[in-house]
């Protein structure tokens, strides 16, 4: 591992050798195993009808999870700021109905108890990457966390965010890159896909990609969710919405559900020619 | 003011023709009138007799307030947390022992209430200003808000994080410039300070530069210090220890107290030249 | 294509509807057709026996081209700037021996009939993107040109310099993304994967990946070459030394000839699972 | 000089214990003395009378230096390229008119010795600053280099730069900055103003500052330009046009002629708090 190196002090996210990689369950699937994960939902739950049909939907065409966000950080507050636990409420009626675990999204220590209760991986976002008083409560919880990468943060900051999670007890960590923010006008953040192997060199726990925060247009979302796979990475999550130009937030990036049936087609060959499948 | 707008919904931060320039009273001071004020102190409370020894120092060179931190949010769990409520006993001792009003932050919603009994303005720092629900909080507060800009925010972004306080009934906001995270290697930071004169021009909101954040570096904070009140500053916040050598958090960024004293020194003529005073 | 727009003004290099993709024909092959060529070879020219030792390897491993600089664009003037003319003289004679057509960098217009008469693609490098006489020069040059992204160039400012080329009379240019400068310190450059599918929205021009100095590190190098095919790019361009430990330049990010003949492997199923070959 | 250290291999540009700092001399001037200097003009020379009617206005307000492109770096090949020859002819006729040096723009080694004939200083651009048969080339010319910095470039690689001119023997050199790309999208560029003091730490060349490009808008300029002077820079540069709205290149950051008499006014009572004169 000439060349990579992180600080000494992130201990218990730091891969040291002979050390498995970390497998974390949720419900019958694996994220870190064999099999690649696909979370797949709309940005914001908005109804039950929406979240029903896009959940149904990517069910059909193979997602192994659901998304969609209840509690919505919005750089406005005048912008839709989510259902909340009536959101929650409708996300553990779609898991009823298709059998596909909950991930969504919790922004305050005093909801993680609620969102919890409702949810099956409590995903902490870009903007509270570094809420350490977050990330203590739910290295407390019991369910496993997705912790994605804030928008500037250094891999190191990103291990040293987990670490409180690990420290805290809760060993069920999943990372996920969403894009960093460079100087780019074309696209919403740059993808850093080089993240991915490099996580495999220095950290245990699972990595995710999210091609559609990443990139920011729906277009770039299939062929960056391929390339996510090609580079090793152990899940994507990806939005989806039944009406993308009708959509509460981020409809620019949300694939039709016609879209991400095309998606799961093109990513099954890349996972088998990288020795996993989906 | 042809070529800088902000969005239209940004609509409580925003600058309307004729309105005046907020000013935000705090003990005897405005921040956002002729006079620059300037905050000074360590970047933790570390004990009693430090936080007196670095107040006493600060206010005999002229500062206007104390800063220092009881709750700290740190890159890994390992790192000095801060004295917390202790820390908070000390600053607010401090203040009686030297008149000055105090500057500290708050890192979750549910301690917005303790800290805002002992402080006089509530920071929020950079890896919180996009922190919801605790901006919300913090609209509720009586007390002023310092919000720092987060390592890459844009302009609309940090105004959007405004926006929440305002909108939450608290008008008495101070904006932070401390730094954005570039490619350079030399700094810590890179302190934007065209940031100051681009808010001039599109917020009423006062506008504070924290050059020790910003740039990393004892050496540069003077320098940064002039340039910022040249650039049309309102004020400073400053880090000031006793010895930087052992201090618990951001020593090389640490002017000692006789650094200190020439900075003042060195900010008077500054401050005169473009038609203000310290 | 709603949301991926670019200025009007790039007019030979934009994709206009129903324009077939450019085929950049450099010897028996073509860059942009179905099948993903691969260019390896040295950073620099150091010897004879070096270039002729990899040049054997890289092609008995599958690739299709050779590169290796003769003219070294370096930091300081005191590192080794290159063979110049003997560098070039050894790059043809391993054309001979090989087979292989030749990649080189050109790095002033009055070298460009020189490196022309020995080389069979003109390299222009990342720090002379925005070389405008060079670039004019090599628009009138006989030889295709290989345009590398500056470290901080946005899409629009590539496309730019693609421009120059085509409108000074060369219909051969072959976009290379070589990773962008961003705050990462565990990477030498952010390599932006999601520009391969944005090109291939709005640009008929061919598209390769430079996954050696995008990631800095020989670890990084083979998975980010999958991902850069599952992407949509066009062909690779890799750094193999015989002794990285002991290269002139960028010996860091080399793959030793094995790890080159893995990298094969690697990709060519993932090549087959987005319908290339390589 | 703790904590900033740069490369021992940059020696000729690196300040060294017990080193006067570099005087450049330009005419009557000194860049790098007590006297702040400032050198002002159009982006572009467009014709005799736009650049005589500038050239009178900002000698009349205090300039000691006069600006201009004659060989324009543009983004796309249909832009306006400058005069070329034309336009050197024109502000050596300027210079004659008002007796102030003139400080213009090369960008091909192959024009240096023309350039060389016409200018004062020769200017290299920030898409050059990495051109190094240019620098090799001005490193043999007689006359001083202003060396700006390029968009995306470190200190250190900054330095390299400047490390080549001084290697090749031409001494006078000076240090431009001209603002870093980062995500900022209010602003052109992100002036890097910290890079003043910091230069001022490790290298003995004069460092100048030019907020129009730093900035992209005319209203940021003036205050930017006391902020560089407070910072310790020894110069400014300075885009005014006679009729922005109309000119050829960079209108929005231009300012009028009254607009300058008025930087000149805001600078003269800056230079002097930090113990300087313009």
């Amino acid at each position: 591992m000439a060349g990579i190196e992180i600080s000494p002090r992130i201990k218990l996210a730091a891969k040291r050798e002979g050390m498995d990689a970390t497998k974390v369950r949720v419900g019958a699937h694996e994220i870190g195993g064999d099999r690649v994960v696909v979370i797949a939902g709309p940005c914001s739950v908005e109804s039950r009808e929406q979240l029903f049909e896009v959940a149904s939907a990517v069910k059909e065409a193979g997602a192994h999870m659901i998304r969609g966000g209840a509690f919505k950080p919005r750089t406005l507050p005048y912008s839709f700021q989510g259902l909340e636990e009536e959101g929650l409420k409708i996300l553990a009626e779609a898991r009823d109905l298709t059998g596909l675990p909950v991930v969504t999204e919790v922004v305050a220590p005093g909801d993680v108890g609620l969102v919890e209760s409702y949810a099956d991986v409590l995903q902490i976002g870009a903007r509270n990457m570094q809420n350490y008083p977050l990330l203590k409560r739910v290295g407390e919880a019991e369910k496993p966390v997705l912790l994605k990468r804030a928008l500037s943060a250094t891999i190191e900051e990103w291990l040293g965010a987990a670490e409180y999670i690990l420290a805290g007890g809760n060993a069920n960590v999943i990372l996920c890159e969403r894009g960093i923010r460079t100087f780019g006008k074309l696209t919403r953040f740059t993808l850093d896909l080089a993240a991915v192997p490099l996580l495999k060199e220095v950290t245990h726990l699972p990595v995710v990609v999210d091609p559609s925060h990443g990139t920011g247009h729906r277009q770039l979302v299939a062929p960056m969710a391929r390339a996510a796979i090609a580079a090793g990475a152990d899940g994507l999550i990806i939005e989806v919405h039944n009406e993308p130009e009708k959509a509460k937030s981020d409809g620019a990036q949300s694939l039709r559900p016609a879209g991400f049936v095309s998606l799961m087609e093109g990513i099954r060959p890349v996972a088998e020619a990288v020795g996993r499948r989906i």
